[in-house]
């Protein structure tokens, strides 16, 4: 990889570092933007078409005119450009009238085996994402969910509705499993995950049935494993909620996050 | 004034055009930034120790670290290096760990007397802020709701949450006149207007009661007038409703407007 980062900008390449926005723009102040978080694993985008067809709705969910754009040309570009194997891709789409779009890229984002085999600690948060199904730039909960998170030495927090339903974590979907069961809050209700449309595939594929319920916290303690799942973790599971021991079989997420990473590569 | 607008970055004079941020950063990705929007009138800012006061209130509900800043000391070297009578100002802070903060301007935002003689026309829309008291950059339901309304040719959007209930506009705190009582949401559930604290006080003044209930919009019908204040407005009366006339009576409105125009000069 080179050394200096670069960046796309409406087409152009340019130095990451100019990858900037005008404060003084309403559409900057206003968080009126949407984006994409993507894998390149061997010089490959992971499921391009899903994460591409996800940008297009969340921009038609908040009437941001999105123009259309060869976004693999343009992502190819910036991995040949930085000479890229492996790296986490971001796109984000600035409105208004004639939105102004980044493909900017980190290092690929991964986790530790010991998160896969011990399980990570998560906090609850009491929160609700705005337009849940949508990826915008409206993310102060997300952000301000897992600073709680870190603050408490855990790897994630669970968003809790006003219901005192679990719908989804700051930067994940959420998954109880029981028996023969998996509950994930509706559709409707969360960020409609690519990794989660995986995740649910690998679990009917694995004998179970999916339940569109969202889980109540009280469930956890009687569930055989809980877990989370996104474009970077895969299928991640949970020893401890809030301080406090859960339930835990990290084979059976094993399983299930072993399909979803083999699906990525095919 | 000055053809080429400056801004100030912390503590520095730039060109405004050079008043950016960085699209990687997780901050600016996150809306983790507070802000204020400020009257300049004859070179005076308006009731500056009020918008300070609330911008660290503001950075205090998300723990993001703001330095201490002789605020007044930095709008003055603005005003004197653009040769600024009137204006609007903005204070930006994005997080994280050590906050870069913009200072910028533009035009004072008026409206015309038709707007303060006749009304605005203003819509309904459903959609709560998340930490209502505080001015985060978590705005996009604000950009949301105020977009619908321009495409309603409506001035304001007045937001109804999920209780049903009027709590404020979408750039405004928003009241119900009735008899001798002014009815508006409690302090808890909507943004602390500069302004509001004026109206309220100018509400006393005249012999009103204050009732911090939400109102419902039923009770529009049945009120003598509704109205809206922001820094920007003053007390400003509507007309009409998601198309529908409303109860009107300008001259209360102009009264209580009037008193919270004259203490910006005291």
């Amino acid at each position: 990889m080179s050394e200096i980062r670069h960046a796309i900008k409406n087409g152009e390449i340019i130095l990451e570092e100019n990858a900037v926005v005008n404060v003084t723009l309403s559409a900057v102040q206003s968080n009126f933007s949407v984006y994409e978080a993507l894998r390149v694993l061997k010089r490959h985008v992971v499921h391009l078409d899903d994460h591409i067809n996800r940008l297009y709705n969340s921009a038609n969910s908040i009437h941001l005119p999105l123009p259309v754009v060869d976004w693999n040309n343009e992502i190819n570009k910036l991995i040949k450009k930085d000479n890229i194997e492996d790296c986490t891709m971001r796109i984000l789409v600035v409105g208004t009238d004639t939105p102004t779009w980044f493909i900017t890229w980190t290092k690929l984002l991964t986790y530790p085996d010991s998160y896969y085999k011990e399980g990570v600690d998560v906090i609850t948060y009491n929160g609700e994402r705005f337009l849940p199904q949508s990826k915008t730039g409206n993310l102060l909960v997300n952000f301000l969910s897992r600073e709680e998170a870190k603050r408490n030495n855990a790897f994630e927090a669970l968003l809790v509705d006003r219901l005192g339903k679990i719908l989804e974590g700051s930067r994940s979907n959420f998954y109880v499993l029981k028996g023969d069961t998996i509950k994930t809050a509706p559709d409707e209700k969360v960020l409609d995950g690519i990794t989660r449309i995986s995740v649910l595939r690998a679990g009917r594929e694995l004998g179970y049935k999916i339940d569109y319920t969202s889980p109540s916290p009280e469930e956890i303690w009687s569930s055989d494993a809980i877990f989370i799942s996104s474009t970077s973790m895969g299928a991640m599971p949970i020893r401890s909620v809030d301080g406090k021991k859960c339930p835990f079989d990290s084979d059976k997420v094993a399983a299930i996050c072993s399909l979803v990473r083999k699906w990525e590569c095919d």
